[in-house]
């Protein structure tokens, strides 16, 4: 089916370009670039995709849609705090390793979205923030967590796996589900009463 | 006197620079942007400095020597791996918070240093972390630390902070001293036994 095989692709032109905004930086990187990246040539590049713009906004958007179902997800969970924070952090460990579309998502790059798009954009990060600082709220009055600025906690938590798109290799003396397994163990330790 | 007066010079135009360089990508900021940033014409700007180039060694150098220096001087302490490691972790929360130039050294930007330097730098990097590491071990050795994967703990901890650089405005509700006291005590729960 031809839609599956450009979905496909599409993808791999989400990936490559994501890699070179963060390696070249958004406005440095030209649509030519992107066509010798994905080994296309400018006028195919075209058939997949109108523009950075778009390719931009595909990977913010579908970034944050992912990130909102699975809030919804913990949200409606029957757990402690601290299993719907874990479950919350496994997505972020999971995603910095396997994904390299997230990082333009969540980091950096999506400060160069146009308007509307970057209004909309910040509106639905900041209620993902807004949910997931509830979670920490939660946990710390029914005396989980230790009591801590939550925006604080937040952003450290966020922060301490973004090494992981940058850094993480598996390799020889530790696999991705050992990584996985002592980051969360580690910021968990940083949250618990 | 001159040499004065340059100096000072000299750091608004490499903090201006970093900043430049995180919000634009350090191949796309010119010398003409930087002159118009830091309100010079570019003939006077390169009174100062000669390229972009140099700016970034400077940079990535005189952080690196900073961070170098304090090295020695936590390892030479008499104190617990705990209290070294928070000695350290001051250092890189204050660092991150009034040092806009560090981001560039530590993060993204010293990767478009050209060789040698880029080499030499590298090294001075490994240094660092090599050293890190060991205070880390000899604070599982002791008991001290909970026994993890020493790099994964590094680059956790170094991460953790980072959201510092991009995020942080001490604001009516949080001071600079809270936020650090709570980001080092968030650390070194992550850590401990």
């Amino acid at each position: 089916m031809p839609s599956t095989q450009k979905k496909s692709k599409k993808v791999i032109i989400q990936e490559t370009a994501a890699r070179l905004f963060r390696d070249k930086g958004y406005s440095a990187t030209s649509m030519r670039d992107l066509a010798e990246a994905v080994n296309l040539k400018a006028s195919s590049l075209y058939n997949h995709i109108d523009s950075k713009e778009e390719i931009l906004r595909d990977i913010c958007f579908e970034n944050a849609q992912r990130f909102l179902s699975s809030m919804d997800e913990v949200e409606a969970m029957q757990a402690s705090a601290a299993a719907k924070v874990k479950a919350l952090l496994q997505l972020h460990v999971r995603t910095a390793m396997e994904d390299a579309t997230s990082v333009t998502a969540f980091n950096d790059e999506w400060r160069h979205l146009n308007e509307p798009y970057l209004t909309e954009f910040k509106n639905l990060r900041r209620d993902y923030e807004q949910r997931f600082k509830q979670l920490l709220r939660e946990g710390m009055t029914v005396g989980e967590f230790r009591r801590v600025d939550a925006t604080v906690a937040l952003y450290t938590i966020f922060s301490s796996v973004r090494w992981l798109y940058d850094w993480f290799q598996p390799g020889k003396s530790r696999t991705a589900e050992e990584v996985e397994a002592e980051v969360i163990a580690f910021v968990l330790a940083g949250l618990k009463a």
